[in-house]
């Protein structure tokens, strides 16, 4: 099955916004196995939308169009997906009714031009999710079908969960239900966790991400490690389920304590970035945290914060940038500040200066410059688990400066999940 | 004239990556007053790279391809460009000779794949700026004109600038240099800006950032407030000064002192955030810096901390999370601590403790709940100037949590840049 999708809106043309659409949409498809050749940003013109649906229908089986189904005089996708079908547009009062009761729902008052979102080409239906205010639409043209969402990131990609993907997996005779599930993993790089799953992706006779059931894809990130997301589909959930279980169990005997969270279907990753999980983890054992920070200078603390209700946990820290804060506010000897010892000294008194149960500290060389004769991306850690401390030395060269910061939290968080759990460190 | 932009490379299709190159030269053309009516991306595949700048060339009179120049064989832009010429690939000694000095340059060795970049279609020419080791393509095709770039962001960027842009405007029958100047402001929201500035919009007879000379045009961000750029088109670098500066004076009168920095031609505006702003005008004055806060949990610190050398002005600070910190750590008085009298004390008595020159702090609800009685979005923030201690509190209500940290912060720089240089605040 081919598969082209169209982007709509003169503001990516522009420039004014970056089209994530059409990647989150593309990365989707591989995992499906289905091919994505072409991809087409088109503005909030009735010939040009026309014209570029044409030319992609020719070529594809299917269309996923986003954007231009709002309630402006700009909003003219309904239209154009019209004159390709070669049909009027007719209003549709059931689909009405709905648009006016979420209205209604929200406090809204209704204004007569949105009652165009009701407007439904002659033989296409709308899909039975209405994420936002603006339904999707599902329009056979011929043998082939273009779907329409909104281009609202969120809305769009309920909707592609809930009614696009299913339609689609039975157009295709497939499985009719598609669930992923993801581990999350910490403490191992992308290629190491490539080279174990091996023996996985070739019993699954699978080249990465594209076939097999279940699926395996990998996505690597600073802030979240590596996310090992399978994908099974299946004629019901719980089938689907069945098959994931079953691999997630090999997977997690192959990857072991790396593996730090996990989740199905996931729409809110940011409950599964390691700063929520410590949070959680510590919550529920009625344990307060303190920081002391010297080279990611407070993005530590930043990050723990971003996770509301960290105030359960999260007492506060010392951000020591110079070093004679280290030396004044957390008795961090005289002396050289990027050790073991010093990264020791600094997670044992600010868990004692802020009266909380753990303390955690870094510090080290973020660059561009040498320090102490240690070159950029040379960082101490420890963690202090009442009076049990906890250190070690990252290797984070040849790295910019940001992402030296930004992996010292992440791992850092990875050394007190593993120090929680018990794990070796 | 219009122009389409076509990026290349599977890697887009699979949705691993996001096409920031085409919303980059999408918002370039348009402040040109360049129309682009369609946007495309596709893979490393020769037919359909073909077919793609065919169908472009047939819309518009200049195509522009960004991807598929380097040396390994998935790298066939060249080779797609030279069907559609209707010509073949030539060896070009002088390219080659360049491209192997680039490598001795850097130390790296030459391997033979890499003379593959040397490769130009008959007719066509290399642009004069290689920014990494894969040289652009200026290709002729009858009237019309296929420009290729490599696909990494810094390398396009640059190339366009200093290549593709003037070849572009002497097709036009246009001057032949254009300059831009970008003013950042703080202090005042983008309506305000466009309100004040309508007077100049109307006398340059300029829709907004799409004709004139200067063009106008506006873009804002929760980091860096808002920049006002002006992009000036001449013979000469010289008379698009002249222009520019014109028009700057013109716009700083109607600004005033939200204008925090200025820059020509920027290529990293991170120099011009409001952090690197305020080290600068504090290192130029011998003065230190120290942080109090509560609900950006260190963000303060970790965005003055992002910028490298500001360990000679950032001492530190101290994250008071919990209200006991505060009232332990900073002797904010028992009670309540969202109000400008806590904020007081959290900046005076960080200052004190950290033996800072000049103290910040914040204090606040995040949300998404409320905190003694004071809905999300509430911030009292406080410069101590030495004694001298200013206070205020911001407005930050309907925003989500990251987005009031975020405001928080870059208000508070704002606020000590006009303490700084003695602006009413």
């Amino acid at each position: 099955m081919r598969c082209e999708i169209v982007a709509v809106g003169t503001e990516l043309l522009l420039g004014q916004i970056v089209d994530t659409n059409s990647t989150w949409l593309a990365e989707r498809l591989a995992t499906l196995g289905i091919d994505c050749y072409f991809q087409t940003k088109v503005g909030d013109n009735l010939a040009r939308i026309e014209e570029t649906l044409r030319l992609a229908l020719s070529r594809a089986d299917v269309v996923i169009v986003c954007g231009g189904l709002g309630p402006t005089q700009d909003d003219i996708t309904r239209q154009a997906i019209a004159n390709v079908m070669g049909v009027p547009l007719q209003r549709d009062p059931a689909l009405l009714a709905r648009i006016e009761a979420i209205f209604h729902q929200r406090g809204h008052s209704f204004a007569d031009n949105n009652a165009l979102q009701a407007d439904v080409p002659v033989g296409a239906r709308p899909m039975a999710t209405i994420a936002g205010t603006a339904p999707g639409l599902i329009c056979p043209v011929g043998e082939k079908r273009i779907y329409a969402m909104p281009g609202v990131p969120r809305e769009m990609r309920e909707m592609f969960d809930a009614d696009l993907l299913p339609d689609l997996l039975r157009r295709r005779g497939d499985a009719t239900t598609i669930v992923s599930h993801t581990l999350y993993c910490l403490g191992l790089g992308e290629s190491v966790i490539a080279e174990r799953l091996a023996p996985r992706l070739q019993a699954l006779d699978t080249a990465l991400g594209t076939t097999g059931n279940p699926t395996i894809a990998f996505l690597a990130s600073d802030f979240s490690g590596v996310r090992v997301r399978l994908t099974a589909k299946a004629a019901d959930a719980k089938e689907a389920q069945q098959i994931l279980e079953k691999e997630a169990h090999e997977i997690r005997a192959l990857l072991g304590d790396a593996v730090f969270s996990e989740g199905c279907n996931d729409n809110d990753p940011t409950h599964h970035l390691p700063e929520a999980v410590v949070l959680r983890l510590l919550a529920e054992r009625g344990k307060t945290l303190a920081v002391a920070e010297s080279l990611t200078g407070g993005g530590i603390g930043a990050r723990l914060t971003s996770v509301a209700g960290s105030s359960h946990v999260f007492r506060g820290g010392i951000v020591a940038y110079a070093s004679d804060v280290k030396f004044e506010m957390l008795s961090v000897p005289r002396g050289a500040v990027i050790s073991e010892e010093a990264a020791a000294h600094m997670a044992r008194n600010v868990r004692q200066r802020l009266c909380a149960d753990v303390g955690l500290a870094a510090t080290g060389v973020a660059g561009p410059d040498a320090q102490e004769d240690l070159p950029p991306g040379t960082v101490c850690v420890a963690v202090a688990w009442g009076d049990d401390i906890t250190t070690r030395t990252l290797n984070l060269s040849g790295r910019p400066r940001e992402q030296v910061r930004i992996l010292t939290a992440t791992w850092l968080f990875d050394m007190l999940r593993r120090k929680i759990l018990g794990l070796s460190n």
